[in-house]
Protein backbone atom coordinates (compact mmCIF):
# COMPACT_ATOMS: atom_id res chain seq x y z
CA UNK A 1 0.00 0.00 0.00
CA UNK A 2 1.12 3.29 -1.04
CA UNK A 3 0.34 7.16 -0.23
CA UNK A 4 0.25 9.00 -3.29
CA UNK A 5 0.10 13.02 -3.65
CA UNK A 6 -0.61 14.15 -6.87
CA UNK A 7 -0.31 18.13 -7.97
CA UNK A 8 -2.44 18.54 -11.20
CA UNK A 9 -1.23 22.82 -12.42
CA UNK A 10 -2.27 24.28 -15.71
CA UNK A 11 0.74 24.80 -17.98
CA UNK A 12 2.53 28.00 -17.63
CA UNK A 13 1.72 28.99 -20.70
CA UNK A 14 -1.94 28.84 -20.38
CA UNK A 15 -4.11 31.83 -18.24
CA UNK A 16 -5.29 30.81 -15.06
CA UNK A 17 -8.78 33.02 -14.60
CA UNK A 18 -9.30 31.65 -11.13
CA UNK A 19 -5.91 32.61 -10.13
CA UNK A 20 -6.22 36.23 -11.55
CA UNK A 21 -9.75 36.33 -9.69
CA UNK A 22 -8.49 35.45 -6.58
CA UNK A 23 -5.53 37.91 -6.64
CA UNK A 24 -8.27 40.39 -7.61
CA UNK A 25 -10.21 39.69 -4.31
CA UNK A 26 -6.56 39.65 -2.64
CA UNK A 27 -5.97 42.95 -3.66
CA UNK A 28 -9.41 44.35 -2.58
CA UNK A 29 -8.31 43.12 0.91
CA UNK A 30 -5.20 45.06 1.15
CA UNK A 31 -3.13 42.43 -0.21
CA UNK A 32 -1.15 44.49 -2.70
CA UNK A 33 2.33 42.19 -1.86
CA UNK A 34 0.97 38.89 -3.87
CA UNK A 35 1.50 38.35 -7.57
CA UNK A 36 0.83 35.50 -9.82
CA UNK A 37 -1.27 33.97 -8.27
CA UNK A 38 -2.53 30.48 -9.93
CA UNK A 39 -3.98 28.05 -8.87
CA UNK A 40 -3.97 23.60 -9.27
CA UNK A 41 -5.13 20.85 -7.47
CA UNK A 42 -4.42 18.90 -4.79
CA UNK A 43 -5.06 15.15 -4.85
CA UNK A 44 -4.03 12.53 -1.90
CA UNK A 45 -4.71 8.91 -2.12
CA UNK A 46 -4.05 5.42 -1.20
CA UNK A 47 -2.73 2.94 -4.03
CA UNK A 48 -2.70 -0.90 -3.30
CA UNK A 49 0.23 -2.19 -5.73
CA UNK A 50 2.88 -5.09 -5.85
CA UNK A 51 5.58 -2.67 -5.57
CA UNK A 52 6.51 0.76 -6.19
CA UNK A 53 6.85 0.91 -10.06
CA UNK A 54 3.97 -0.91 -10.62
CA UNK A 55 1.88 1.78 -8.75
CA UNK A 56 4.25 4.45 -10.62
CA UNK A 57 2.59 3.21 -13.72
CA UNK A 58 -1.26 3.16 -12.30
CA UNK A 59 -1.23 6.37 -11.13
CA UNK A 60 0.85 7.61 -14.37
CA UNK A 61 -2.55 6.39 -15.93
CA UNK A 62 -5.24 7.47 -13.61
CA UNK A 63 -3.63 10.68 -13.89
CA UNK A 64 -3.80 11.33 -17.33
CA UNK A 65 -7.09 9.80 -18.11
CA UNK A 66 -8.94 10.89 -14.95
CA UNK A 67 -7.08 13.29 -12.97
CA UNK A 68 -5.37 16.10 -15.22
CA UNK A 69 -6.44 17.11 -18.65
CA UNK A 70 -3.42 16.34 -20.62
CA UNK A 71 -4.35 19.29 -22.85
CA UNK A 72 -3.71 22.18 -20.79
CA UNK A 73 -2.59 20.49 -17.66
CA UNK A 74 0.61 19.14 -16.10
CA UNK A 75 1.19 16.91 -13.33
CA UNK A 76 3.64 15.23 -10.70
CA UNK A 77 3.47 12.66 -7.75
CA UNK A 78 5.10 11.54 -4.83
CA UNK A 79 4.96 8.10 -3.60
CA UNK A 80 5.57 7.18 -0.08
CA UNK A 81 4.61 3.83 1.35
CA UNK A 82 2.05 3.33 3.84
CA UNK A 83 0.74 0.76 6.06
CA UNK B 1 10.78 38.59 -3.48
CA UNK B 2 9.27 34.86 -2.29
CA UNK B 3 7.93 32.01 -4.20
CA UNK B 4 4.76 30.34 -2.07
CA UNK B 5 3.20 27.52 -2.57
CA UNK B 6 0.00 26.67 -0.52
CA UNK B 7 -1.96 23.53 -0.02
CA UNK B 8 -5.31 24.00 1.28
CA UNK B 9 -7.13 20.46 2.38
CA UNK B 10 -10.23 19.78 4.26
CA UNK B 11 -9.62 18.47 7.92
CA UNK B 12 -9.73 14.61 8.03
CA UNK B 13 -12.35 14.49 9.82
CA UNK B 14 -14.98 16.29 7.22
CA UNK B 15 -16.38 14.22 4.45
CA UNK B 16 -15.03 14.85 0.92
CA UNK B 17 -17.68 14.51 -1.65
CA UNK B 18 -15.26 15.54 -4.21
CA UNK B 19 -12.83 12.88 -3.87
CA UNK B 20 -15.82 10.27 -3.34
CA UNK B 21 -17.37 11.19 -7.31
CA UNK B 22 -13.38 11.19 -8.16
CA UNK B 23 -12.92 7.87 -6.85
CA UNK B 24 -16.04 6.72 -8.52
CA UNK B 25 -15.36 7.40 -11.57
CA UNK B 26 -11.59 5.70 -11.08
CA UNK B 27 -13.80 2.82 -10.45
CA UNK B 28 -15.80 2.83 -13.62
CA UNK B 29 -12.63 3.22 -15.61
CA UNK B 30 -11.55 -0.13 -14.00
CA UNK B 31 -9.12 1.76 -11.29
CA UNK B 32 -10.03 -0.64 -8.47
CA UNK B 33 -6.83 -0.41 -6.25
CA UNK B 34 -7.42 3.29 -5.83
CA UNK B 35 -8.90 3.98 -2.00
CA UNK B 36 -9.53 7.17 0.33
CA UNK B 37 -9.25 10.08 -2.94
CA UNK B 38 -8.87 13.47 -0.99
CA UNK B 39 -9.15 16.44 -3.08
CA UNK B 40 -8.13 20.20 -2.38
CA UNK B 41 -5.72 23.29 -3.32
CA UNK B 42 -2.55 23.83 -4.42
CA UNK B 43 -1.82 27.62 -4.19
CA UNK B 44 1.15 29.49 -5.79
CA UNK B 45 2.08 32.76 -6.05
CA UNK B 46 5.14 35.64 -5.48
CA UNK B 47 5.25 38.02 -2.80
CA UNK B 48 7.23 41.06 -2.46
CA UNK B 49 8.66 41.14 2.15
CA UNK B 50 11.36 42.70 3.29
CA UNK B 51 12.12 39.03 4.93
CA UNK B 52 10.86 35.48 4.86
CA UNK B 53 9.26 36.22 8.66
CA UNK B 54 7.68 39.31 7.22
CA UNK B 55 6.15 37.40 3.97
CA UNK B 56 5.21 34.11 6.46
CA UNK B 57 3.07 36.59 8.24
CA UNK B 58 1.27 38.35 5.27
CA UNK B 59 0.68 34.31 3.96
CA UNK B 60 -0.74 33.23 7.25
CA UNK B 61 -3.35 36.16 7.31
CA UNK B 62 -3.58 35.74 3.37
CA UNK B 63 -4.79 31.78 3.68
CA UNK B 64 -6.69 32.35 6.88
CA UNK B 65 -9.01 35.69 5.36
CA UNK B 66 -9.05 34.23 1.30
CA UNK B 67 -7.46 31.10 0.04
CA UNK B 68 -9.36 28.80 2.99
CA UNK B 69 -12.29 28.37 4.82
CA UNK B 70 -10.91 27.91 8.68
CA UNK B 71 -13.82 25.81 9.76
CA UNK B 72 -13.23 23.17 7.65
CA UNK B 73 -10.04 23.52 5.95
CA UNK B 74 -6.32 23.22 6.91
CA UNK B 75 -3.78 25.04 5.18
CA UNK B 76 0.25 24.65 5.28
CA UNK B 77 2.92 26.74 2.83
CA UNK B 78 6.50 26.73 2.04
CA UNK B 79 8.86 29.42 1.05
CA UNK B 80 11.71 29.95 -1.35
CA UNK B 81 13.55 33.00 -2.30
CA UNK B 82 13.01 34.40 -6.21
CA UNK B 83 14.61 36.65 -8.16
Amino acid sequence: MYKATVIVKRRPSIVDPQGKAVEQGAKLLGFNNIEQTRIGKYIEFFINADDKSAAEKEINEYCTKLLSNPIMEDFEFTLEEAK
